[in-house]
């Protein structure tokens, strides 16, 4: 009988979760939606209910799991296994999530920021893979940085390094600092701020698009030739290449790897790259889309599973 | 008899040169002028002659010299020695500096970006001795960072981490991206932008002071009332305070150092923190003035040559 582990990707709007075996196959998917899920209890009892169902899809037993790594939107303690704070959309604070799933399952459990799982993800199966240093940049409804150095993962002294989503870049005039909101930068530039963009240009200009459309829908509509849309995403490219300009200037990475719902349409990072391209950047770094798109979180907490229970790469 | 090791400071005002035991003590000193000077093997002449002085200081012979380390002001890639650019006043490319000096004095040579010997300097011997991240900010006439993390050194996939006088912080508006020019945060913050910014005001709105004051002078008017120059300093404060906030939103460190005859100025450290604080960010790093002042870089250049030869620390 095999072994398996488990790689559970944590967000506001899902919770996903994958078996793999040793090799790091995926044998079976599950997932469930989490909106407006806030209690941390009902989130675990989500993944026990997950978990559950790969096994029985691969008729396994509980005995055949080793480990379990968990992925979350906010900025994590990877020592000690607790969750200091996630987007304001969930509101977590000081959760021990490690101790409260291994004393559920037990089996040996990590847990970690979700872009820095999907940074992994790049790194193992992905488009930075055998790359030693570069970021991953995730543009959804938030923006986060995944960072890697020297071929493993930058955390920062209280593991808040990458929350570029509050990145003061000029344009920006308002939401300084404050760390329960939304940054100014994914203010800007995240799905909801995109959105936010088109509907106060709709309502000043008026065009024959809907009012009602986000931020992937606008940039497809760029392409489609309509002209308020190419604004919106002329504007969001310019901030873009701004946040990537000054993360650069800090870190000089040779790769950029544009993950998230946002992050991953391609006229974004076309038009990125045409404004970097002007900008005389000592290393202009390489911008690439992820090549695992959604699946890169939960690829990289399958990668995290199997590094604790020290399954060769 | 015993040995030595020099260490050397380049910069585009004066050359500075130390020479010390193996223990790190500096037995003598020497410096001169490099004003316009752009030629790299007269900048090695100056180097010889300093070489020269420090010996008959102490009366030693050249056969007692182990090592030199020089600090430049550019991008330097330390692997091959060679000075990559410099600064726009300096306007060195590819430079072989290493292999110049140890032709001319057959002893070990190394050569790095002065920022980062400044940065090593603080960390052996000045304020953030013993800190294992952190940030040394040099802000003179330019603006660059040394970045140590985990205790080392942290310098890019092409030597160019911690550029960050080109940063692009709210209220920027053009310079962006020019290499051979000053960057855009050094046109208002470094040491010629804020005497700009001064004359500009000056002749807009004139004052009982001088047209023509420094930086650090404008500053010590501001501590003592004059609100021309305060409007200056808080100004510089609050670009300081946003470049710092999006180099640690990046890295997450928990201590800047302040360096330069810019940074070094303790009204110019005192309105900065006061703008952090106000802002909530995840870990606010601590911010010092640098305790070893100008003598940084060279303190750096020291270590990095005891370094050399193996010399525990």
């Amino acid at each position: 009988m095999s072994d398996y582990v488990i790689g559970v990707d944590v967000g506001g709007t899902n919770l996903r979760l994958a078996l793999a075996d040793m090799s790091g196959n995926i044998a079976a998917k599950w997932f469930a939606s989490t909106v407006g899920m806030r209690d941390p209890e009902k989130v675990i009892r989500l993944i026990l209910d997950g978990v559950k169902s790969v096994l029985s899809q691969v008729q396994a037993s509980p005995s055949a799991l080793r480990s379990i790594a968990i992925g979350v939107p906010g900025v994590t303690d990877v020592e000690n296994g607790i969750v200091v704070a996630t987007s304001y959309l969930m509101g977590w604070q000081n959760v021990p999530l490690r101790a409260l799933v291994e004393r559920e399952l037990n089996i040996a459990a990590t847990i970690d920021n979700d872009v820095n799982f999907a940074a992994l993800g790049e790194c193992w199966t992905g488009i930075a893979r055998g790359v030693r240093d570069f970021v991953f940049l995730a543009i959804g409804t938030g923006i986060g940085a995944g960072i890697v150095l020297d071929g493993r993962l930058y955390r920062g002294s209280c593991w808040a390094a990458g929350e570029v989503g509050y990145m003061l870049v000029p344009g920006i005039t308002d939401g300084l600092g404050k760390r329960n909101e939304p940054g100014p930068l994914e203010n800007m530039i995240g799905g909801e701020g995109i959105r936010t963009q088109w509907q106060r240009r709709w309502s000043s200009e008026r065009t024959s698009l809907p009012r009602d459309l986000n931020a992937t829908e606008i940039f497809d509509h760029a392409l489609n030739g309509d002209s308020g849309a190419q604004t919106i995403l002329r504007q969001s490219a310019t901030m873009l290449a701004q946040a990537i300009y000054n993360i650069s200037l800090v870190l000089n990475c040779p790769l950029f790897v544009l993950g998230g719902s946002v992050g991953t349409h391609p006229e974004l990072c076309v038009a990125t790259k045409e404004i970097l391209k002007q900008w005389d950047l000592r290393g202009t770094p390489q911008l690439n889309v992820s090549s695992l798109g959604a699946d890169a979180q939960l690829q990289g907490a399958v990668r995290a599973a199997l590094d604790l229970v020290d399954v060769d790469r």
